[in-house]
């Protein structure tokens, strides 16, 4: 073994809290002795802005959004009485539907019990409540979870095949704010047929998790589904898993949410805090700055040793880089911020890209996330007298130390166990970092603009696939190519999209749509059916 | 809409195979007209060197090993009559004894019919079953297949109870090509333990995949499991999903080796060719090294727009990453190479990471792949006379036209359907990528020289923990700090993996380590019951 770092540095820089049952250790990244010092100021100015953030301040300025995730937990820190009191309602709300559900005084249209829950929504919507369950699961959950977080339709049969004869007690969860997004509108309809099917009421097996006034809450309501659970203008999606958005879902699954809470509560308020060195969220932006700042989209690895956290990089690439990915400053100027983020679990990764990790382009720093406790019980013994999860423990070792050695940087992240509790704080940890390193480098956070583009084409690529379809059908029969298809509809500078919706279309039996044999593919003919 | 790539570029770039069901799509990266003829005499060179390999060279130098992930499926064109035979003899094997599991002519312990699998692997022992298990699973599937890819105790356990009361009737799969690797052998020795309990014989419910000769191999043979079957010599862990080690698996779950083997097997075909235009290897392999040399640690983004695709990304970081991250070329050079991997799945992850893609650091390429077939059967329009595959489609379309106008580069990978045989094209066109990219910048991308370097110091953390151990229990009762313990045992270079193993000692029960209350952490002083 090589001598790297040393234990006074670590002891030094420990941060330590018993009661979160957390430890950070910020040792490995290579900051000189001044890096504290030189941000005090910059710091201190952060600690004022979040303190305007937390009471209710424009922090979304774009959107003229406030930005209220820290007041999930903490329902007395909300700006006025109405929002504390909508909180702690629809908490108390969830936990009494939650029971009449595992009760059995709601039930579906046949009176059966539900023993499944069928979320359909997607980003935020999806992967908060996936990675909390998969963290959390046990034998004694009161309620089976399926997803469905796509317009996939053959992943949505695929789910839906899954739930098989138990739809008729499965309890469908539509999530979705605005009530516009065209996933879970398209999983909802999917889902629905499938009851109408079976000869059942889509409606008395839904309940509806959105805005109020939203067109998802209009339609609930029109319905007469089960229930709607509120969604708030002042939650974004990446951080609504302490809102109905994960709470519902996890209650239903017979999860413990008042220790979820109360974790993400007890990590604010340590990350509240103005003495940076006691702030673990301060010391992991800064961290992050440290390590970004003045180098080009560098990445961050997230290497969880525990199986029950894989999803954790997926929830925290959301979390961060949609976050923190971001063309322009608060002032207006360009500089293309953002932190890639990815991983999976060790041991695992280690026989993946560990390799390149060590020998390849040192552009990314670890964030190592261990877990003290083992197992429920007692581990018998595999060789050398050690245990797994002392080999666990000691491919996480081997792995930070064969790191540092190779000069790469890493953060490790130890928690005592898994459960409800120590999941909040993580939550609460990351989201604070993530406010901070905004402010760090003067970006909103909060909003996401760049992803209506995508949308916005989306909805052209559908009107130019209708207007195809339209010419086409005038002309039963007819063949045309390419060109002559773009030509008549006056879409000359889209052929290449015309020619991949065609494409689409002959494979998909809907429209009637073909292609004549014998072309090369791209100058074939296409016409619909006489 | 904005006029974004021209018709004529699309079409005069795009490699279309009628027979593959595959069409590629390089047009939206934005190398010069001149490239190719750049590229030609590179290129030449690597057709020599690719037939070289192929033919049985010692194309992993360092290991002094021979190279034959593509004889997998085409067995004629192994170097030797005993290596053809090999692998026929396998694949032959491999569906006989599928045949005679699932007609319940080999049965476990108590004579059920076996109706699960349990992979027992890591690394490419794992992700290659996994990735293909969840691209073909259908309802149809003649067994259940679970998956132990870790030395995490709570995750051994977690899966041990998804099995539950099964466990008499599932086949366990020891994957494990040196039989040395720890992750397996502890999984194997926890399940073994599992089987114990309930009075079952292990060996009655195991088969062995590994090198003939290996420790593994020894211990089903003295312990007369019911099969072994072989890993070679000259197939990496990351290409040997057309071995044993997928096959195996796959065709117990009833999947279609033959036609994944043949997919591979044509797509090799035309990978082999040597002019490039006609080349979809060749192509996918220039793109890369158009869009990463001279530019540090650019990412490659996989977008899948398929949920049974969503596993591909993961599978392709292995590939990819352990084989493309090295520091040193053949020459000896340090080059630090490498091109980072990640991505889920899409519309899914637009609503994750987009926002940063298309306003964040221009560091990366992203890889979609399209898949025409949207279902089995008809879809029902959800809106705008659309159904939910052409909104999947639009979105496709949308965000790489968003991305394009945003000037961040894009490939675009079409297959006609998910089947057996597309995801053999899909394999080999990757593993051929590699191949010759890893010619293209001269490097060995058949090995994994620091993958050993973290199991090395992991094994010094082992012997660390014994040796704290052993001290603590010469001084049953007596409290220590950490220096006076790593004085004791003359490591006291090592203080601060010493804590790290004791905090892990005394959270889990197994060596009765226990902590003095009342210091704060890292002064504790620790001590074995008396």
């Amino acid at each position: 073994m090589v001598v790297i770092k040393s234990w006074e540095r670590y002891k030094h820089h420990l941060y330590n809290d018993d009661e979160l049952g957390l430890l950070l250790d910020i040792s490995r990244m290579n900051f000189s002795d001044q890096f504290f010092s030189e941000m005090t100021k910059d710091m201190e100015k952060v600690y004022g802005e979040m303190e305007l953030l937390e009471k209710g301040g424009l922090a979304n300025p774009d959107e003229g959004r406030m930005v209220g995730h820290y007041w999930l937990r903490y329902p007395d820190l909300a700006p006025s009485v109405e929002i504390s009191k909508g909180i702690q309602d629809n908490i108390a709300d969830i936990l009494r539907f939650a029971e009449q559900i595992h009760k059995g005084e709601i039930t579906g249209e046949k009176k059966q019990a539900f023993r499944n829950i069928l979320i359909i929504g997607i980003g935020g919507s999806s992967l908060g409540p996936r990675f909390v369950r998969s963290a959390l699961a046990s034998p004694r959950d009161k309620m089976k979870s399926f997803f469905i977080d796509n317009t996939d339709p053959d992943g949505i049969d695929y789910v839906l095949g899954e739930i098989g004869a138990t739809l008729d007690s499965t309890l469908c969860i539509v999530i979705s704010k605005s009530g516009g997004t065209i996933e879970p509108r398209n999983g909802m309809l999917e889902v629905k047929a499938c009851y109408q099917e079976l000869g059942l009421s889509f409606a008395k097996h839904a309940v509806a998790v959105t805005q109020v006034g939203s067109r998802l809450a209009e339609t609930s309501h029109n319905e007469n589904w089960l229930k709607a659970f509120p969604m708030w203008d002042w939650v974004g999606g990446r951080t609504s898993v302490l809102s109905s958005v994960g709470l519902l879902p996890l209650a239903l699954q017979g999860m413990d949410i008042i220790n979820l809470l109360q974790g993400a509560k007890d990590c604010d308020e340590r990350t509240r805090g103005t003495d940076t060195p006691r702030n673990p969220g301060a010391l992991l932006a800064l961290m992050w700055y440290y390590a970004t700042q003045d180098q080009r989209g560098k990445q961050m690895v997230v290497l969880p040793y525990k199986d029950r956290l894989e999803l954790f990089a997926k929830y925290l690439q959301q979390l961060i880089m949609e976050s923190l990915g971001k063309e322009k400053n608060l002032k207006g100027e360009t500089v293309h911020q953002g932190i890639a983020v990815y991983g999976n679990k060790g041991s695992t990764d280690q026989h993946s890209y560990l390799q390149q990790l060590l020998e390849g382009p040192d552009n990314f720093f670890v964030t190592f996330i261990e877990v003290l406790k083992d197992r429920e019980g007692t581990s018998p013994i595999m060789a050398e007298n050690s245990t797994s999860g002392e080999y666990l423990q000691a491919f996480l070792l081997g792995t930070r130390e064969a790191l540092t050695e190779k000069r790469r940087e890493s953060i490790t992240i130890t928690v005592k166990e898994i459960n409800a509790y120590t999941i909040g704080v993580l939550i609460a940890l990351f989201e604070r970092a993530v406010s901070i390193y905004a402010l760090l480098v003067g970006i909103n956070a909060y909003h996401q603009p760049a992803v209506e583009m995508g949308k916005k084409v989306a909805g052209d690529a559908i009107n130019l696939k209708n207007k195809i379809l339209d010419f086409l059908k005038v002309h039963p029969g007819k063949t045309f190519s390419i060109p002559e298809i773009a030509q008549a509809i006056q879409e000359e500078e889209h052929q290449e999209m015309v020619f991949k919706i065609l494409l689409h279309l002959t494979i998909n039996p809907e429209h009637g749509v073909n292609l004549e044999q014998g072309h090369p593919l791209p100058e074939t003919r296409f016409f619909v059916d006489g």
